[in-house]
């Protein structure tokens, strides 16, 4: 607290759900915030005056949600096409429309967009990999969430990086000049894949990454034809095919990890590599079913992503976490496995641990930073309440977010986007949208 | 239009998306209602008077959708066990639940929560199947919405029927006395599965249901144990059954479907059995994947349902489109199949043939009942705009249902239920649930 004695912000009354090890459920609980940071989460009513006190009586508090993969400038994209097969829709719409029309503009106020999405579904913190990534950076800093950014690298002429000798050198650039500006942002490396980048692309990629502390993102074991063309490229899975090059470790995270061998499952328990699972996206594009249970079992740390607006088509984690278990579910014909609160995990603590910031985010812990959501919970759909795990998984919806603080931060209240102009940001995009829309139609 | 000269209500400037062979999407259309019909339904601005005109602008109008499959009163029981196998949840958890604590009380209470549910997440049609159905039949009246309601048969004590011998006649008792009070209520037998129900049940359901010229629906072919089952009892498949016990016909309904040889997907193509697909409930429980292009292949009515809000848990069409389409495609790794189009049409024209309803409600038609809803397009997640049928069933969510008509009669606006006191349902039904959660705790 400060010299008047008054802590930030107090939220009283409501279910706390922690995430923490432990006492993870408190009754009429009470969380203290000041300077961004979590100063208490107790059961006890709290007496320490604040500047200003939430009443959460009826509702959940909880952390904020942790998306690991997204492309946010692609909600400019998104449902431009569909119900396509991968390769068609990457090299026949998404590749062509990007080559003309992603620039900086696109950039920024469709990571504006996606912002105000993921933030009105209870995101706090997500991880993001695409071209201009410095608009994305802006878009994290002026939205006021929390996001890893990281700057595609691809071997073939890419947005804002005609010459594809340069795609290491402008992920470095972003590092360098926006990796230290703000608590909130971190930038890292996207290495698009194995498959569109070269032994010596990834290497440098990881090389840079590491010079700057920073996480390397890639696409990895996607879709079966992706491990046929690794394996008569290289003789071997995408997977090993990393570990060779020897940039598998725990500030590598592999996304999608689909068609794995039990060989590539012990590579990446042994080498501890985080995976971002991305069910709707992989379904929708029918890529196939990662082996979440098998890679649980071995202790990997499995996070949620939603993939791009475009291949999902939204940026919804409630929706994926209820998609996620039961795809699970369904495709191991075992209605035990994926728990609702091994899925709630994922998107909060787990999410953490894939991103490095576990000493930071994902659970309601003292000393970490204030990134909480508050979930209504006085709705037709959310009554009567057995178990809030369940609810969360399996009856929530983002829609059902009331408010959202990030970095001590409200952002959202009763719904309402506090310092944002939604209609502003909703118009640019729509305006990028009518010039696709026209293309397209000549 | 009446004497005045006024038509009862215009819906103006919104897209139209009619769901009507020929002409589905109208830029800037006009839906015109008069004495709970649809009178026309037009792209030219209509001068004629109306008692009440909605502007749409920037909304999109289309059908109210049809949920095929649910059991109303169990909202009461959502959340109260998940994870478990069918089996297990059924016998331990929601056998007895039910047996000790649903009446007509909680029958009455759950059925209007879940109304509430539905008409707030766009459904305007349901199909249910449960015990106390009188009380279900009652919410219906109370509600506003439009349902098919169906005792449940079933061979042994079951809720209300503590005499098992009399279950087909309390089906009948239902139809009798309820069947012809509404236009908006119809009734019809649920008869629980092939391995819950005999032959003569069975036989005995059809006949009653054919009486009054009613549908019958049953649950088929839902798990690998099921098939077994029946197989060593009957020596042939629950499909082949069905057809052999002479009761598969344009008026039974089967609801699941997922365990089907290429012989039964025949049989129900040939008979002309509609099917009600519940992908959620399915993937929950494990049951299995449901071949669903294999039936539309072969010209089978295919619609959607939710299933029971304890098994999915939510009743949220919407939900229901989205992963309907992608499971198809990750479980027949083919993403061109389920395209957005077929699902829109499952979720309304398709309910509407399978219900035998299609001349009346499924899609915006001079001449049908007024059942449609408006959904509010003005949303970050649902900007920009490419695709209609894309965005409905990838992008909307039941939360963006802002209006809500059915039979004319405006239900929701603006979100607002206009004609039922929301929080004393929920109050009704926390009371409820508080009596459950209290004997599990004993």
């Amino acid at each position: 607290m400060d010299a008047s004695g008054l802590v930030d912000l107090k939220i009283v009354n409501g279910t706390v759900l922690t995430m923490a090890p432990g006492a993870e459920i408190l009754d009429k609980g009470t969380v203290t915030v000041h300077q961004g940071v979590i100063r208490d989460v107790t059961s006890r009513a709290e007496d320490l005056p604040a500047r200003k006190v939430i009443d959460a009586q009826g509702n959940l508090v909880m952390p904020g949600l942790i998306n690991t993969h997204t492309h946010v400038p692609m909600s400019c994209f998104r449902g431009l096409s569909d119900d396509l097969p991968l390769m068609d829709w990457l090299e026949k719409h998404i590749f062509p429309a990007e080559s003309l029309f992603v620039n900086a503009d696109l950039a920024y106020w469709g990571s504006m967009l996606s912002c105000l999405e993921m933030m009105l579904s209870g995101t706090t913190t997500f991880a993001d990999g695409y071209f201009f990534e410095e608009q994305v950076a802006k878009a994290v800093l002026d939205s006021g969430l929390r996001a890893v950014v990281c700057q595609g690298v691809i071997d073939f002429p890419a947005p804002g990086v005609p010459d594809p000798t340069e795609n290491v050198h402008r992920a470095a650039q972003l590092m360098r000049e926006w990796g230290t500006r703000d608590p909130r942002l971190r930038c890292g490396v996207f290495a698009h894949s194995t498959y569109t980048c070269s032994p010596e692309t990834l290497r440098r990629a990881k090389a840079e990454a590491d010079e700057f502390d920073s996480l390397l993102f890639i696409h990895l074991s996607e879709t079966r034809d992706e491990t046929k063309q690794i394996e008569e490229r290289f003789g071997c899975t995408p997977v090993r095919h990393l570990e060779k090059l020897g940039i598998m470790d725990r500030r590598t995270v592999g996304v999608h990890c689909v068609w794995l061998t039990d060989q590539d499952m012990d590579l990446i328990a042994r080498n501890e590599m985080g995976v971002s699972y991305t069910p709707e996206s992989e379904m929708k594009l029918a890529s196939g079913v990662a082996p979440i249970p098998e890679l649980i079992r071995r202790g990997v740390a499995v996070s949620l992503g939603t993939d791009g607006p475009a291949s999902n088509n939204d940026l919804d984690l409630f929706s994926e976490m209820d998609v996620s278990a039961k795809l699970q579910k369904v495709h191991n014909l075992d209605p035990t496995c994926a728990s609702a609160r091994e899925t709630v995990r994922m998107a909060t603590l787990d999410g953490a641990r894939v991103l490095g910031m576990e000493d930071e985010v994902g659970s309601l812990e003292p000393g970490k930073r204030a990134d909480l959501i508050i979930v209504d919970l006085d709705k037709p759909h959310l009554t009567p309440i057995y178990d809030y795990y369940s609810h969360l998984v399996y009856a929530v919806k983002g829609s059902d977010v009331d408010t959202v603080i990030v970095d001590g931060k409200i952002l959202v209240e009763d719904r309402r986007v506090l310092a944002l102009d939604c209609a502003e940001i909703m118009d640019h995009v729509r305006r990028i949208g009518d010039r696709i829309r026209r293309h397209r139609h000549v």
